[in-house]
């Protein structure tokens, strides 16, 4: 986490203005390369010729600076996704933490199944026992509240292959890669399958971005006065679901511009690059993380029913998008400790 | 259009951070008084101690820039909303450009009544007409079918007691109080009742207010490949409302953020300034804006059905909200030709 804050902190200061600042401190290599964990390879090259013909005032493809938006997928896109989503994992803690309050859940699935950590009766109970998971453990309580549980979780849950915490399992290219695009005058966002709760509490330090570009799936939310205060109470019910073709759907709710870059890793982020790059009259760039390394992070793409990669890969052949071999193109994975 | 607009550019050059640039232009009054159209009352007075004490890093009341979110209502708050929301005006003469594809329509009610300006017949159809009347103008086409309908009819609508383009009849006061909190590292947001799709084509523009930071109600929409271009179709179903108890939620799905201040006019805004100003840690604001002046503008509050001010005029009172009467305090409503 250190070397992801810290370089949060100078890239903060660097897109405040001061980039005067950041180039008296920063040694020259930062200088001449603002991507020094990609390898010198198509991707980043491409990358490069983006934003550069995007930002340079004479080039035919200029693109004002309020138009510069890119759109990032969060899981498998910007952190690790394997082997489930960090939100599953959150989701079954507290399943455990709730358990004393609920011993019906010791004879009912799926959360017996969570709570013995039986992977195979939780797949057996598909997406309804998920739903079920989710709502048992994101709802019933204030924003306020939720937004403390989530807080409290990320900073000491460890993944269980790499034992860190999930914020250090996030990818030092694309950290780079952000930073990159706002020194570039790009304002980034997150659209995630994710729950945009989940993610709120904790992406901003992270990744730079702010709670309001931040997009991703949700439960309805009800305001009450409760003895005064003002409070959302989250309602054991969705509300908006992020994923395939709900990215552009959320991307145009929430923006209401159309994204000139997008990045994603799957085929949920297939439509979500279909809006980005094939409509609007300026240049446009997309781009896959596929996932190549499992040395180093995981292999996987069609033949896996986690994280699907097909029909995006077919499209991105087609549609010129840019593919990353994270092997071959990322020299580090993860962040320094 | 032509004074509202030069104001803007002057203050979008300003808070692009050449306010040493603006200095040099401006008169001596601009500088020493940033809200010229306001009189020397109570709520000009209780502005600028708010803004001054949360900017000051001095001040035991410092707000960070990233938290300083300023929430406004659009319709009554940052333009006229009388005899009717402007939204309705379009839906009724949108019913009139749609008639000849629609020869039912003529003998159909809500639409006879539309078509013949029969405003009692109208107000008989009651929400169920309204919403009628909304679903057959502004769905049934894609997102950039309808910005360029909004974009069109904004451009030569003219409001019939005035006789000038709606984008003429905004609050000069307010233009004056949106450039004044963005140059204080406020980003301001728009959280209207009203339609977001029929706002944002023009909101940049008139308020200096960019797409993302719009928030209005909606209708759903449907992400479809149509000969190979990206298309979110607009369905004739609502998607949600973002009025009254609407308003706090739609704010922390879209913004994850507590607005430090909030600006509205009627009981449909009473849920975000609760929310606003009832809760958080650091100084908070709101106002209300109280229509005293039936020969400037309008005169309308508690007893009238239209834009109704009952229970959050109460609420200002035992909260502490800054109520502006509109007669007394402003200099100037509308802006200079």
């Amino acid at each position: 986490m250190f070397s992801a804050y810290n370089f949060f902190q100078l890239a903060r200061r660097a897109t405040a203005g001061a980039a005067i600042y950041l180039l008296a401190l920063a040694p020259l290599h930062a200088q001449s390369d603002p991507l020094p964990s990609w390898n010198d390879t198509a991707p980043k090259a491409a990358i490069v010729a983006f934003v550069e013909k995007v930002t340079m005032e004479s080039s035919p493809d200029f693109v004002p600076e309020s138009e510069r938006i890119a759109v990032f997928d969060n899981d498998g896109t910007l952190w690790v996704e394997h082997p489930a989503y960090t939100q599953f994992a959150f989701a079954l803690d507290r399943v455990k933490a709730e358990a004393p309050a609920h011993p019906e859940w010791k004879d009912t699935q799926p959360f017996k199944a969570a709570l013995e950590g039986d992977m195979k009766a939780l797949a057996a109970a598909g997406e309804k026992g998920l739903v079920e998971l989710i709502m048992a453990t994101h709802a019933g309580m204030t924003s306020d509240e939720f937004q403390k549980v989530v807080s409290d979780w990320i900073a000491t849950a460890r993944d269980p292959r790499f034992e860190k915490p999930y914020t250090e399992l996030v990818y030092q290219p694309m950290l780079e890669l952000l930073t990159y695009l706002r020194a570039n005058g790009f304002k980034t966002y997150i659209v995630s399958g994710g729950g945009i709760e989940f993610m709120r509490p904790w992406v901003e330090q992270v990744y730079g971005v702010p709670p309001e570009q931040v997009l991703g799936s949700s439960i309805k939310t009800q305001f009450e006065m409760r003895n005064g205060t003002p409070t959302l109470f989250r309602l054991p019910e969705v509300n908006f679901i992020d994923d395939k073709a709900g990215k552009p759907v959320g991307i145009n709710a929430h923006i209401g511009r159309r994204p000139i870059a997008a990045f994603g890793n799957s085929d949920g982020d297939l439509e979500m690059l279909q809006w980005t790059t094939l409509a609007g009259e300026t240049a446009r760039f997309g781009m896959i993380i596929h996932h190549t390394d499992a040395d180093r992070e995981y292999a996987y793409d069609r033949d896996t029913e986690f994280g699907r990669l097909d029909k995006a890969l077919d499209a991105a052949a087609i549609n010129k998008w840019t593919v990353v071999d994270m092997k071959a193109d990322w020299k580090q994975v993860f962040p320094d400790k």
